[in-house]
């Protein structure tokens, strides 16, 4: 009776748009809704409180990676029972890439109901920086245990095909220090700058191809700028005719 | 009656010793006693399967350590409500630390009970790494929740003072960059080697101050390395009756 009660008051609330959108993409009722509300809001949008203080999703999303994490490193754990800690280590951080994360929060629809400023450039990962808040969200109010389920059986199984990401290579830096050897063509990389401090340290790399410059990147750390910088060096040779990126390496 | 019978077993089995060591550090009874064993075998005392296959504590680790993070991220996401996710990603990789991880598991005992190969050299991290995979180990047996009060009440409550952990500057590179720029002393950063691929990559870096070689160090990413090697400058430094290390910078 409190249960129909409570959903009956739902259908006249003005969070009901959003209680609706997150039964239909992950098929739950959400208990406490201020919660989801806030992994909703991208910190341009942050509220400003009398105390000075924002409101924002960014303290959910550092709780949800850290729950994504365990939850995908107990997934691989059971699913590759013979795989060594090595792989294990490898395929989590494949799965819980930026650009996966941001895909599949595209896909389900959940970046359709982030709340940004109206002025504010899309940054590219706000879509997944939304997905690991709104996992924050759901642990505090369901626990561990509903989280993990749900998100092996709403996200892992249905939007990851485990065995072809297995043999996806996304090592660019190797892929073309190989190509470099095998074409006798050098292939350098080297740090630009380093820019900030602690958390907020950011390298800039760039990578030298026969001598010349034919990418940069930025990344809060030297291999991330890195494969960053190799990716977009493929790019670029492919630009050129000159094909490395066979995606079936590993 | 079937838990009287059970108990009653463990006394007579040759586990129980392992049994009644964790009862006495962690004050709960394993339900599979197999998985703690496990967690307690270094990798230099793998036993060697039919099949090739070697176990060890490795992959329990890996599950160990994202569930160390989650649960910690989840108590400062608490402890700390006011405070931005910057702080709380840095006050998170001061707990986790490799050398807490080794003090907590010396300090509570768990160090003792790893099996090593007899003339195994004692690495660095083998008791960090075995409170990990002790830690993977609960998760599987007791589930998410019992491990996280566990965690919480056994470990971190008792064994950090989170308030002093927060004073406390970690950044030994920027403690010798600030000290140079104080006395006037080129200090630099640099990277002489690069070896492995992978999972296995690691860095090796020296600390040069007026451009002679103080020390080197070698880890996994080059930001360790660097302050690897500068917390070794820094205790170099100290020999030589030059005092930087406060430790109370933040």
């Amino acid at each position: 009776m409190k249960g129909l009660l409570k959903r009956l008051s739902i259908c006249f609330s003005k969070d009901k748009d959003l209680y609706f959108a997150i039964k239909n993409i992950f098929g739950f009722r959400p208990g406490n809704i201020f919660l989801y509300k806030l992994a909703l809001r991208h910190k341009s949008a942050a509220l400003k409180l009398m105390n000075g203080e924002k409101l924002s999703n960014e303290r959910l999303e550092f709780l949800g990676d850290a729950i994504l994490d365990a939850v995908v490193a107990h997934y691989l754990f059971r699913l590759f029972p013979l795989r060594d800690e090595g792989f294990l280590t490898e395929m989590r951080s494949k799965i819980v890439s930026r650009n996966q994360l941001n895909l599949v929060s595209r896909k389900i629809g959940l970046y359709d109901l982030v709340t940004t400023q109206r002025d504010h450039h899309p940054g590219k990962s706000i879509s997944g920086d939304a997905l690991e808040a709104f996992i924050g969200a759901m642990f505090i109010d369901k626990g561990y245990d509903f989280t993990e389920q749900l998100l092996i059986n709403k996200i892992l199984k249905v939007h990851f095909d485990i065995y072809e990401l297995e043999h996806k290579d996304f090592n660019f830096k190797s892929k073309l220090i190989e190509w470099g050897q095998k074409e006798k063509t050098p292939v350098e990389f080297r740090v630009l700058a380093e820019r900030g401090s602690g958390h907020s340290r950011q390298y800039e790399v760039e990578v030298l191809i026969d001598h010349h410059r034919v990418s940069t990147a930025i990344d809060n750390s030297i291999k991330g700028a890195e494969q960053l910088a190799a990716e977009k060096a493929i790019t670029a040779l492919k630009g050129l005719g000159i094909e490395i990126n066979n995606h079936q390496g590993s």
